[in-house]
């Protein structure tokens, strides 16, 4: 299967409809063998990224005027290819990214999924459209008729995600959020997987063909260079950005977004450590299958979801002890592993390092010892919730299988870390219902600093549904009124437009009168 | 009435419920007679900020455990102290901001208004709310319980416009909008109606108190320095700030909050043109009657609205001469007026002076001489499509009553001008039905480029309701996706989030199952 795909990949960009570019510049890598792959690929100068902008930009005028049942038809023809394609996706996949086949064919799964459920809300609109009517007699003055829509904000740039290279890529959820919007989309092409990209590309470009859509619709730009990016979110035609990654690389490009003559919105999900808050009941009833139960969630994809649970926070005492008894033997006993990218790997090594010299922190265990430098151990630290409170080292986020455990002298304390948390895209408080109940100042300070309040449950795995948040305050997301998941991460590339006094032959069909969920005043 | 207003003002600020610091920094001015009025002001250190900040995040803690009918109650008793007292708030308005007694009076009656509708939203909700219900027997994994709420943001701080001392100002749509959300504010008193914050803030401590409200929930500082600004905007307990006035300064604010340690959303509603498109047959059938209409719009409060008039585009021709003869008599028959502050007028009076001096522009007619400086003429002038499109200083807004005609060859060039167009908070089409529907691609085009479009109306008078949008793509607002008028300015002051398997009893009442506006999947 790889050969065949090998005999598939160009290397270079899609943009306008036309597959361009030199694929001279980079490589694929396999982070499994650590070792560069076959797959060559070209990185797209600031003329190529002008070309797509300007595509995108001229795609809009025809997009927006296609229908929200079209929109949804090419939503659900993008779905059909990538399934139709999934053998030489996945194997791509698999080989640039060494996450085990069986996820990433999940994620394919999980990828048509996103873009069903936006074609879905399209047809089926969830929420109302407000419709003010006329009051000629009104006095002192006579009330126009008045009425409230969306429209498209423009092409958006979308930065895919290492960790996800199909749901959070090329046609992940910004890209599938943003065309149900009716905003034109560039991808710039993770360089961790970009022969990933360029089969989910072929995959969108035949979606274009069939359904009729103007090329510009959807872009390919590929490169490593930071230019790339830099050049791509300060293009005048570019309106908004969809980002996911790290805090450094998403505050530089949020800086620019804001620094622009004309402003745009930067949606970045930038991660989370997300706090496993421990009560003491059902502590003590189950520290042991709790330890386990948070270990397979910190392995899950080897630590590197953004919904990793890097914190727990407990009462000192017996239970907690054989918490973290259990914790230790459990993580002991696991290999190292590879990571999605020696980068990571390495700055994952780094950060460890550092945390285990911090003279505050206690090790707790980790994995088995590694027998290459790529490939690194899970590690569980313990610290006291003083030290943690006014350490903020140990509060950042570590990107991998890495936990800290906060020991409190007491409840109050532990609402004190609740209280100080920097923003989170998630926390779980897990409890026995009395003591949640007991506890509800604790929660509610977590709920103030969190996207997703969670009880009783593990963080990772993030359902797509209208009821979704994935977002939170900053550093969490840069944008905490958003969510990137669920049917509600299409507002981000929308704006409200009012029509007034606007004849009825020429109202948009969702305002019209008589149309479904129109609440009339 | 001035008299006993006098004795009234004390000068200061209003922070965490005491008012506090010394009157001697500025002083209220008559904007008529070009004179200070007795009333003298505080003006704010930065220590003041830090405690007015200080008191709005501690009142956080508290104001947003109320429930939305105890903060309709607020809003509604806050609207009946501003009544209880109008007749001082109107006194004070109009002593310092020249405009007319029955414009303050009416614009206290649409505060109230905005008050209310926002009261009235938070009893009787129009969105649903999400709710994903569990599945434990999905396959391959389980669906937990999902539910979608939304939590006030925090911290507010609001800067009020000079044109709407009331209604865009203290208690104006911000302040509404974020107490309504469940956000404390901070008020950043506008430095050309002091005396009229002070009163109306006197107005909402009674609420306060009355309605057993923390007493940090309202805060107004004084001062004239742009320091007082800049140091509330960088305070990190504010969470997000309201802003409406110029361009050059929301800028200047809305970097300062972009360039935070945590960056926060800024809404600036800025101003707008407001173009006015006159199609021929219309054109043709009315000159007259919709120059004068034009004159009469662009001349409320003095041309001070953010909504004004300012630019008028139509093809060459005898029924444009037509309408421009009827304005240049029309507008040369008016008086010079004073404005809203001495500032204002020297502004507009440079931006006049500089229009006429552009050798592209052709003056039409200005009102009559001024005998003082700070007496302003009316003005209108006519310019080619072509110059228009290729010198931005002729796009610019100019605050004030000045309308700059632009003639066009044919209706592609008027085509070409709505495409160009800058972002506008309003733009009106002028035709009869059967050219409006010859001309859906122009319609298009000025759609995309502005917050609302109106047909055969004018843009001054904003209505407060569901279906109101003000606000537009940048310059017009610093971000399209809000309006600041009508019961959806709200939504700025909120984000999402997801409950995710929270025991029955602990969700938040909007979320329980059986709840009015929950639609379950």
């Amino acid at each position: 299967m790889t050969d065949s795909v090998t005999a598939r990949i160009t290397g270079q960009h899609f943009i306008n409809g036309a597959w361009t570019g030199e694929a001279n510049a980079f490589n694929s890598l396999d982070p499994v063998a650590n070792a560069k792959l076959d797959w060559q690929f070209a990185s797209a100068s600031q003329s190529d990224i002008d070309s797509a902008a300007t595509a995108a930009k001229s795609a809009f005028v025809q997009y927006r005027a296609k229908t929200p049942g079209q929109r949804a038809d090419f939503l659900d023809a993008i779905a059909s290819e990538l399934e139709a394609d999934i053998e030489a996706i996945t194997t791509a996949a698999n080989r640039e990214t060494g996450l085990p086949m069986a996820r990433v064919q999940g994620e394919t799964g999980r990828t048509c999924n996103q873009l069903r459920l936006f074609a879905g809300t399209l047809r089926e609109p969830l929420e109302p459209k407000f419709v003010d009517l006329a009051n000629p007699d009104r006095a002192p003055l006579p009330k126009a008729d008045s009425r409230l829509s969306v429209l498209p904000i423009g092409p958006v740039a979308v930065f895919g995600a290492s960790n996800f290279p199909l749901a959070f890529s090329t046609a992940g959820g910004d890209t599938a959020s943003a065309l149900a919007a009716g905003c034109p989309v560039i991808v710039k092409g993770h360089p961790a997987h970009p022969a990933t990209s360029e089969l989910v590309t072929r995959a969108i470009e035949k979606a274009i063909i069939s359904c009729d859509m103007p090329a510009g619709v959807f872009n390919l730009v590929q490169g490593a260079a930071p230019h790339v990016s830099t050049d791509l979110v300060t293009h005048s035609a570019i309106k908004a950005v969809g980002f996911t990654g790290s805090l450094k690389v998403g505050r530089i490009l949020a800086d620019l977004c804001a620094a622009r003559a004309e402003p745009i919105p930067f949606y970045g999900e930038l991660g989370s450590t997300n706090p496993q808050f421990l009560l003491s009941s059902i502590l003590s009833a189950n520290a042991e299958q709790m330890a386990q139960t948070q270990v397979q969630s910190m392995m899950m994809g080897h630590g590197q979801f953004c919904t990793s649970p890097g914190v727990v926070v407990a009462v000192k005492g017996s239970a907690l002890d054989r918490y973290i008894a259990t914790m230790s033997e459990t993580l002991a006993a696991l290999p190292a592993s590879a990571m999605l990218t020696p980068g990571i790997a390495a700055t994952y090594q780094a950060q460890v390092e550092a945390l285990l010299k911090d003279t505050c922190v206690e090790l707790v265990a980790q994995g088995q010892s590694a027998q290459a430098s790529h490939l690194t151990r899970p590690t569980a630290v313990r610290v006291n919730a003083d030290d943690y409170l006014t350490t903020p080292e140990l509060q950042q986020e570590i990107f991998g299988p890495c936990a800290v455990i906060v020991e409190c002298e007491d409840e109050a304390q532990m609402l004190n870390i609740a209280t100080e948390l920097e923003g989170q895209l998630t926390a779980t408080i897990h409890g026995h219902e009395a003591e949640l109940i007991q506890n509800q100042q604790l929660i509610e300070a977590v709920t103030f600093n969190v996207g997703r309040i969670i009880f009783n449950q593990m963080p990772t795995g993030v359902e797509v549904c209208h009821s979704m948040n994935h977002g939170g305050p900053y550093p969490a997301s840069t944008d905490s009124r958003t969510t990137s998941v669920g049917s509600q991460a299409m507002k981000r590339f929308e704006r409200p437009i009012c029509y007034q006094n606007m004849p009825a032959a020429l109202l948009p069909d969702e305002l019209k009168s008589g149309a479904a969920k129109i609440i009339s005043f």
